[in-house]
């Protein structure tokens, strides 16, 4: 049985929902996965830093006050978040960065996971940035440092979709997807057709809590852009950068537009997508798109995400759940987690 | 580079395409994949048997001509099914089992995989009938001779199931799944909302190949349910059989039924499902269903099927795809042996 000391950096929601997993459930990986967690170190910009090689209770961590410099009333905490050192000095073999994400530089998240991987150490990640804009680098500096980089969340939070497709559909010819990769938005079109304003949808949005006060990442599209570029890269072998992606979102829409739709039959959706086309270029997009109610992503209400992989072999295969959530994405963590030690006994 | 011997056991649609995708892609796969695939040995009731240690040619092989003993026409080929022998005596590493499903007994296809497994050959199968009725007394006869034995195409053909649930969703806590499992029955329910008459869109099912001549084993739900102990047994470590599964096919259900549901926003679904319930027990039934239209199962159309797996941490997380096809299928036994190769690499 191995224990891998792992080090949470950024200790929103995710990082804490992994905690509350570690805390319920470590006795249990035991049998089922063959590993269990030790938590060596924690960094958040708001609430300090902690380093403990003896290991930290994963239960009350994971109910920590959310106050300014929280971590320094445990035994050893910080006032300040001690990024760097707890990355290189807790002892961690695994680094959970779950910090913002920043989608213009990806830092300081990048510049996490590159102490991290500097130091063999394997990184696990959810944030987008620095996977859409640096992945190439990292994953490059990963293999030099015989280290493991996963983000498997960086997509449709748990939600298989990077390994469904690089396990699952090894050898199927993956041709291209289509998918709907913000739950925001799709939520914001499901309550347009049942009659209510742009305006109006977004306020329901924002109160249930799928929206930030500036909405525009995720109804103009600029999320799903993110998802995309990761996705193009990681699957179909692409060197996008993000303007390499067109983008429109779904502001211009109508409760008329989709009304119409309804009448004939149709559904506008917002549609993140990249296909390999014979010529061998790549094609990819972010906008909405008016899909026949037999396409399979014409079905997905609500905040529910999902991708339609295009194969050569298969066809259509396409994966849905949920698309974001404080468990589901620190699932993603863990599923990075299991993929690591599995590929570690195969080693 | 690995080349691994492959006997081909039954030669209709399925390992023909197996055999038509080699000559097609054995050279892309070398680089794509780490291996290659040399056909030694082919067995078959109607076709007879061929031994050949030297390799046959694929491409050949899947334009062979479906006439009685047609494989006696190369040289060294026989009109007789040696199939004890192709099994035994080709010096295959992996034998690919394609033969009949047979609900009773699951022969003579369990008996051919026996045969391999006692001598540590590996077997990747599509046939539902040993997996079904004896996939535990196989599975442990595999272990005790080092030998893999794998059967994704025994539900949803190369449509990512068993892996996916195996793999991907490994940790996220599986409680149960519920599925449209035969494309037949839901394409038939399909057109019946289109408003034909139950044998009117049975007889349109078997004009277009997707029925058999008795379609019984498609509407009456025996076919779902032969999957539903697949899945419940190797996914929720349940052990039943056939008749532990309650089963109520379409055959009941009138187009007025179907026309009042889409009236009351919802739809009929011909559903296989196992659930754990709290009690440890577990419960598993094939039965229609009156399925709201936000269910995840809800859109699916058509020949298509699909899995929603109810999971602790995520949710329900849906895959849908094909269900059948040559193609299709052949790429399950792929999958399988791309699967046993990571797998043996990680010795």
């Amino acid at each position: 049985m191995t224990e891998y000391n792992i080090a949470l950096v950024g200790f929103g929601g995710v990082n804490r929902a992994l905690a509350q997993l570690i805390a319920e459930r470590n006795q249990a990986w035991k049998k089922q996965l063959g590993f269990s967690l030790k938590i060596v170190g924690i960094s958040d910009l708001f609430l300090g830093s902690i380093v403990a090689s003896q290991g930290l209770d994963a239960g009350l961590l994971s109910k920590l006050p959310a106050t300014k410099g929280a971590l320094a009333q445990l035994p050893g905490g910080q006032v300040e978040a001690l990024n760097e050192q707890v990355i290189k000095d807790s002892g961690a073999d695994i680094i959970a960065e779950a910090t913002f994400t920043n989608p213009v530089d990806g830092e300081p998240a990048s510049t996490f996971c590159r102490w991290a991987l500097e130091q063999g150490k394997h990184v696990v990640t959810t944030n987008k940035g620095p996977i859409a804009l640096h992945s190439a680098e990292l994953k490059a500096l990963a293999q030099r440092n015989l280290a493991a980089f996963e983000y498997e969340g960086a997509v449709m939070s748990g939600t298989p979709v990077i390994r469904m497709a690089k396990q699952s559909l090894a050898g199927s010819g993956l041709l291209g997807f289509e998918g709907i990769l913000n739950g925001t938005s799709n939520f914001v079109l499901t309550r347009m057709e049942a009659g209510l304003g742009f305006a109006e949808a977004v306020a329901e949005a924002q109160a249930l809590g799928y929206a930030e006060a500036d909405p525009s990442a995720d109804v103009e599209g600029f999320d799903v852009r993110l998802k995309v570029v990761i996705l193009a890269n990681e699957l179909l072998d692409a060197q996008l950068t993000v303007s390499d992606v067109s983008c429109r979102g779904i502001s211009g829409l109508t409760v008329k537009d989709l009304e119409q739709a309804r009448a004939e039959g149709a559904r506008w959706k917002l549609i993140g997508s990249a296909q390999r086309l014979a010529d061998g270029s790549l094609q990819a997009s972010v906008e909405p798109r008016l899909l026949p109610l037999a396409h399979p992503l014409a079905g997905i209400g609500g905040a529910i995400n999902a991708v339609s992989f295009n194969t050569e072999l298969l066809g259509a295969v396409t994966v849905s759940g949920p698309g974001a959530g404080r468990i589901e994405t620190a699932f993603a963590l863990l599923s990075d987690i299991i993929h690591i030690h599995q590929s570690r006994l195969a080693r």
